[in-house]
């Protein structure tokens, strides 16, 4: 008998399943590894602010999503949660779709701190939106 | 003419017609003054995540409506953003409502810091779940 | 036999023999409780940067001395290192004395997070000229 | 009448007449461009902490250092000053030299936000010892 396996499918499938939120604001995860991970923002009505700008927790979402997507792919399980995580906003992010990717900065036994960067499909990673800086703390595991 | 003045009845409408994430996850303003504001979470089933805690983008959305109140009811207009928001998760939050109120650390002409804390209501301030500090940066103003 | 007791007296002193920073930037432990902690810089001529204000980096310090006093006075151990610590400034610190004081805003057993501000002395807690927040990890015990 | 350029030369004489922790701690400026800038820890007894590894507040220094070298290259003036910081620790901080690099994440015109990272000489980039995301706030100009 096989153990399961996260890999790409098994993981977008999860988080469109089991968070509503994604489905909610086009969330979806186009790429997983253990050391990189992408998301993008389809988007939809539910994600403006007034002004017409991508309201700011709606960039959260993304980012938070990317580093969980990679947590589980690096621990092959969904045992973590996000200890904290700072974002800075650069400029109003105007348009969709959007990419968020994280890479790992730092991989420790109990805590795996990242670096998030959102920016417009269509402008590229030199035109950044966001920035983030998460850590995640993996659960205690006591058997 | 008078000019219209921003309390809690009208932040309350903008907020529920404007940011349509708000009525997605449940969240309500419940007081808004200009040294304090408080935001509620009812919830519903678009809040959860797996394991069947509150996301933690739910957790960012209620800080940050909160000091975005907060920031409309000390400009008496709308006219700032979050520059950058840290959010530390303290303990997976498992029940609604729950409450989240900002108090201003400093208030500058361009920049506006905030400290954040929200708790289970029936829990109370003692017992917080997430903590947030905040920085919203001002539009520039050249009229 | 008496287990040493970490108290104010054995912690000023340790602070004071074992972090060569903490006297040459002119910094005291002043009170130390198990929910609370005060530090106190009386400066020198090494905590100026270029304008005549106080350098960040010696409010950091100071910072980051008050959450080691009460880590150590939490924890009646020195087991701990600051994980990561979020520190904004709000207006130039022009003068000395200055007070920093820590309190805890959640207790873990693996992580613990301070909220931290500093004042003039002479001005008080109104008008802070920093504000942290602060999360601690405690080393892991296999024993 | 030339109007007086800021390149390395001039900010490595700068900083170590002006900032008295550079030279106390042993930090030397080592490249300064306007996208990215280095600073070096050769360090001293200074540096220690109890338990023998470098302290938080002489990485925060080297961080905040490099971020101030590079606002200064990009700018052309010395007009700004720290917002705020995050700093995350990794492991901690055994031998010297330490190197820090910091890069532009995004400059506007009154707030920069700048990526750092820390990491031991011998080992490189790959093992961090630390990453901090720093803004920057430029001074009002009135005038």
């Amino acid at each position: 008998m096989t153990e399961t396996h996260w890999d790409l499918e098994r993981i977008r499938s999860y988080v469109a399943t089991q968070l509503p939120l994604a489905a909610l604001f086009g969330i979806d995860v186009v790429a997983a590894e253990s050391s990189r991970a992408r998301v993008r923002l389809a988007g939809n009505a539910n994600i403006a602010r007034p002004g017409g700008s991508i309201a700011g927790p709606v960039l959260f979402a993304i980012a938070d999503i990317t580093t969980y997507v990679l947590t589980i792919m690096l621990r092959q399980k969904d045992d973590g949660a996000t200890s904290n995580l700072l974002i800075n906003f650069f400029r109003p992010a105007l348009e969709v779709p959007l990419v968020s990717e994280a890479v790992v900065l730092r991989a420790g036994r109990r805590l795996i701190t990242y670096d998030v960067r959102i920016w417009p499909e269509a402008a590229g990673p030199d035109r950044l939106v966001a920035q983030a800086t998460a850590t995640w703390a993996i659960a205690n595991d006591r058997s």
